[in-house]
């Protein structure tokens, strides 16, 4: 279910640290530290599997109300216009970590879209996001 | 549940034809005739709304299930390396058709990816893909 050189795997089981927005029994959301726009959010199944095709259906079944309520919060805190959700399968597809993941991406009217990663400015604007994604 | 002006409700309702790969009781998966990649499918609630904050749990939880059948057709009919699965919300998000639909999309190693649509070549291409892709 879990695999020790995962680094999502560590992320939810917190050995290592992430800006979490979100979390279910089998579902947790955390910020991008390389957005393709700030507030680019991952949410992830607990489960471990590298493909959508490797999940089961139960795992499969609470990853887009999960996405839902993320979109919810990116459109009601940031705010922003719309958003993507993207998942990628293989390298061919530009996946990079091996752990099924699904990109929660903020877009706003008439500005360009980007599919590449970017960065935040410096560690406390990350950390100014989350805060404003999560604090009521 | 579903609006007389919408052109995927008319899909689904089989009022306007498509190559349909994919059904259950709240989901249908057929061909987008404007592929990015030949092969490109779309997953679809059968209950209309425009974004997927606009869905209930209960139309969301289905989707990613469907999504993993159309997958495993692709990779293994086609075959593709990879795929991607990708839903826009807002014309800033590139949403085009205002019924929610998760796009996807075969991808090959080796091969740039497009993220715009192209075309098939005939009619009869797109069927010879439907054929490939659903005939046992």
């Amino acid at each position: 279910m879990t695999d020790p050189d995962c680094i999502f795997c560590k992320i939810i089981a917190r050995q290592i640290p992430s800006f979490v927005l979100y979390e279910d029994a089998s579902v947790l959301a955390f910020l991008d530290i390389a957005p393709f726009e700030k507030g680019h959010a991952l949410v992830v199944p607990k489960q471990h599997a590298v493909h959508l095709t490797d999940l089961p259906d139960s795992a499969l079944a609470p990853l887009m109300p999960a996405a839902k309520r993320v979109a919810e919060l990116l459109l009601k805190r940031l705010p922003c216009d719309g958003f993507n959700v993207l998942q990628s399968n293989g390298r061919c597809a530009t996946q990079v970590v091996p752990h099924v993941h699904f990109h929660v991406i903020p877009r706003w009217n008439g500005r360009a879209m980007k599919w590449i990663s970017g960065s935040y400015d410096s560690p406390e604007e990350i950390a100014a996001f989350h805060r404003r994604l999560t604090i009521a």
